[in-house]
């Protein structure tokens, strides 16, 4: 058996979420399918990390075994000519068994794209959320550095899991500022929140940006994310922004 | 009466081009409705210049008049919650009763985007032609000054067309690289075409694209430009390229 490793990006909007599901279209179910018409085989994709529905990937890291004998320089146009559009697959190598794209991931990197213009971009309306007045930037970015480090997260992690043990470190998250450049230059249209550690809680990120968008607004001051950390209670967090914002960005191994 | 102007961008995909004509849905079909939807009347709309079919628009220009007592500031919003989500108002002003997005137009901009990385950009799908090769940006350049200036393009349009007087002035013809800076950095995966002038004819910037794309493969030498440029035959060009690679950057009055 051949262990294969490769670098996947998704559009996961018509998707519901990576993981195999009943009557749903998944990610995962996409793949396997694929790997089933090109070899004859049934096989068990194996992720960095499970994305939920509607959230994208721009270089999700997969590994899966097979007995094919195809040369690995040949996988990702067979796989690419059996997947749909929205599913490209990018890199592929011929990795040692023991590799496992979930247990071996050391470092996940996260992008929550902010649209703050009057209104939408319509080359990227699938793939950042919508918020149309602009958001206090500098009180956003004093509310991230508490959240450096090795912490308890339950106060960003939706109430529906099975994790128990909550902590994670998170080793970056930091904001930055986009300009469209064209309509009115120098305006601030856009937000990306970069987020990397060691993994992370279901709907973490998306926790942490529905905080701190409460937060840009003036609802709550940047202290909050500190205070909300610390209690350890999904209550005191902000909502869950919307999928379509996230994007799993990187994996580092 | 009083004469709007707006700022518009679109997402061509799913439109039979700008143009209103009948049983195919259009952009300036939508437009007209929207506005029918918001003030009941039956306007008609004045672009800076038709878009054919699949090729998009990041700040196109359109203008219309009407009784209607709505203040500018209220327009996009007001249009935006009547059109679909591909199609969106940014910025709305009242002008003088002469002004005529078209007749008034002094230089158009045009992008057209080709993806030369082996594997298409899923976010980008949509907006850019798929070269699975990477292309000789150096002889594609070369083949750009011959193009500058007041010139008979009869070579670069379709045949199809009414328009008797072919000459046209282009003010900038140029050749930017890009790269996703991720799975291979350094390499280039994108390049985008830039062309202002003070007009194009039918298919003019496919056509430029097409036989760039035969220079950038060595199926031509870069000299081929200026010769076929004065042939005055479209027969001696390379192809139309795909629409979806086109986007109308911007209008300057």
């Amino acid at each position: 058996m051949r262990n294969l490793r490769f670098t996947i990006s998704y559009d996961g909007t018509a998707y519901s979420g990576f993981q195999i599901q009943p009557q749903s279209d998944t990610i995962q179910y996409r793949l396997e399918k694929a790997v089933w018409m090109l070899t004859g085989e049934t096989v068990k994709v194996i992720s960095s990390g499970r994305t939920d529905a509607g959230v994208h990937a721009k270089a999700q890291v997969i590994n899966f075994t097979t007995n094919s004998q195809i040369p690995v320089e040949r996988w990702c146009l067979a796989l690419n000519a059996r997947l749909p559009k929205d599913i490209v697959a990018h890199t592929a190598e011929e990795v040692l068994p023991s590799f496992h794209a979930r247990k071996a991931a050391k470092r996940k990197t996260y992008c929550y794209t902010i649209r703050t213009a009057r209104f939408p971009d319509v080359f990227h309306r699938s793939y950042e959320y919508h918020h149309p007045t602009p958001l206090n930037v500098e009180a956003m970015r004093e509310a991230l550095p508490c959240l450096i480090g090795e912490h308890d997260f339950t106060s960003f992690c939706t109430v529906r899991t099975d994790k128990e043990v909550k902590v994670r470190t998170l080793y970056e998250a930091r904001l930055e500022t986009e300009s469209d450049g064209f309509l009115d230059s120098g305006s601030i249209d856009r937000l990306r929140f970069f987020v990397s550690g060691n993994g992370f809680l279901y709907n973490m990120v998306r926790i942490m940006v529905g905080t701190l968008i409460q937060i840009g607004e003036g609802k709550r001051p940047s202290s909050d994310m500190q205070r909300i950390l610390e209690a350890k209670d999904r209550a005191l967090a902000g909502p869950t922004a919307e999928a379509k914002g996230l994007t799993m960005w990187k994996v580092d191994y």
